[in-house]
């Protein structure tokens, strides 16, 4: 069993980035977060992209709006950015307060600049298979582990656990695609499939993105299959500070010898999209210097 | 087993429409379509096309382009008929030349006008489920047949053969979202897949989209499996006039006797594609009106 380190994977990309961006002659990207209320994850979330964007080179520029924004005002802000040409990129942190559409709210971000995936249009590139589109941070996260883990997909059966528009759903597409990573047999289960261990026992890759904890049992896999755990799910323990801990989709102990390969959680997916969205920051930016 | 009658399905989808059309007050639905040069398949699918609308009540337009028509000229078409509140529905008849990007062609057509679905964003749509979009007419068509025929699909086990942008990929969208017919699990298979049996005997419902004559036989299916074949293969026949015969992707002499139901080709998801074609246009006529 070899345990995916998605920290350490994550920290290469960041380098290779640092790298690249250190031989740009002349200016550097530059990255836009908008980011709506105080929510204690939002804030998290946002500050560890901003110090990836520092490390790697990247400008960033935080525009903070208040809960109660109106979708004018949230729109207008978002314009002002797609209009500037100084910035390559725009992230809008999720989740957004209710009463504002946040599909209708991604939308409204260029799809040039959309370097967080989420736009329709960068969907249906997706399905397209047209590599000029945004891959959302997650799913691209899911794949860059997989190619850097030398885990194959060519002919493999994958079997994706969820079907989200964010990961289940495009993680999928990725797989089947005319390219590696791709080129796998692809199976899509969720809430409504019937004998579901009948079907993720015949998976050479397993990726497990429903939010449950723990669901994947042991008996559920079979022997060297890979596992990539997207769930985040917290579950009580006393013996936390904080009062829980985080577990993933994947019961690890019952599944972890039975793997060639797993991620961890935390550890795996989880740095990953950081390190996506400036890998999409990066190609916006050249994307932009070639028009 | 039940043989699904495409062309009977289709004639009562017509029949429908034509019911819908009639009880318009005022203006009627308008179709617009552009064929390139004189392929015989596309003169004849445009005919049944203009036959099928002219039933309906759809006031169809077409537009003729030479073989050698410049992507200027084409595009300045295509922008023409956009512009024409009149024009409801564009539908450009596939294949184009070789000097014509088809992705780049369809995408010229306005995404409310887009009835044969091809537009990325409305394929970006249909992966995000959201039933503004238009989808696809074969994939489209499909579904209609699954409906009408009483296939269950809830927590079955659909089986996509084919992963092409057209069909394979948007019909196993459809069949993996959270609607009906849908709700199902869904796995795609192509040219890639090992022990390629072993998958298609788990299908419920297998859906042959690879364009391979005779390709599933009675070995490669369950009892019970509900089949739909969009393959139309031509197969070398001395006995016919012409040379040739029909043929879908699977050998329906072997499989029919197992499947609860099964669609013959011809006269199972061909005809389906006109009608579908007319339900989008009847749709956008509908949505223009509202706006």
């Amino acid at each position: 069993m070899k345990l995916i380190d998605g920290n350490a994977i994550a920290e290469s990309i960041i380098e290779e980035l640092a790298v690249e961006v250190g031989q740009l002659s002349g200016k550097k990207p530059v990255v836009a977060f908008i980011r709506v209320g105080d929510d204690p994850a939002s804030v998290s979330y946002v500050r560890k992209k901003e110090k990836a964007a520092e490390r790697i080179g990247i400008e960033s520029r935080l525009y903070l709006l208040a809960e109660d924004v109106s979708k004018e005002e949230l729109f207008a802000q978002i314009d002002g950015l797609n209009a500037d040409d100084k910035v390559n990129g725009i992230l809008i942190q999720a989740p957004l307060p209710k009463h504002i559409d946040e599909t209708e709210t991604f939308n409204r971000v260029l799809p040039d600049k959309d370097v967080d995936g989420f736009n329709t249009l960068n969907i249906g590139k997706l399905c397209q298979e047209d590599e000029d589109g945004f891959v959302a941070c997650t799913p691209a996260g899911i794949v860059e582990l997989i190619e850097r883990s030398g885990i194959e997909t060519e002919g493999k059966h994958v079997v994706v656990l969820g079907r989200s528009q964010i990961v289940g759903k495009p993680a999928a597409l990725l797989m089947m695609r005319k390219a590696l990573p791709g080129n796998a047999t692809v199976t899509v289960c969720h809430s409504r499939t019937t004998d579901l261990p009948s079907i993720t026992r015949q998976a050479d890759v397993l990726i497990a993105a429903i939010g449950r904890a723990n669901f994947v049992t042991g008996d559920m896999v079979k022997d060297g299959v890979a596992v990539i755990d997207v769930g985040i799910n917290r579950v009580e323990d006393a013996t936390k500070e904080r009062g829980y801990r985080l577990v993933g989709d994947v019961e690890f102990e019952a599944v972890a010898p039975k793997s060639s390969h797993i991620t961890p959680v935390p550890g795996g997916v989880g740095p990953m999209t950081v390190a996506m969205l400036m890998h999409n920051t990066l190609r916006a930016f050249k994307a932009a210097k070639v028009k």
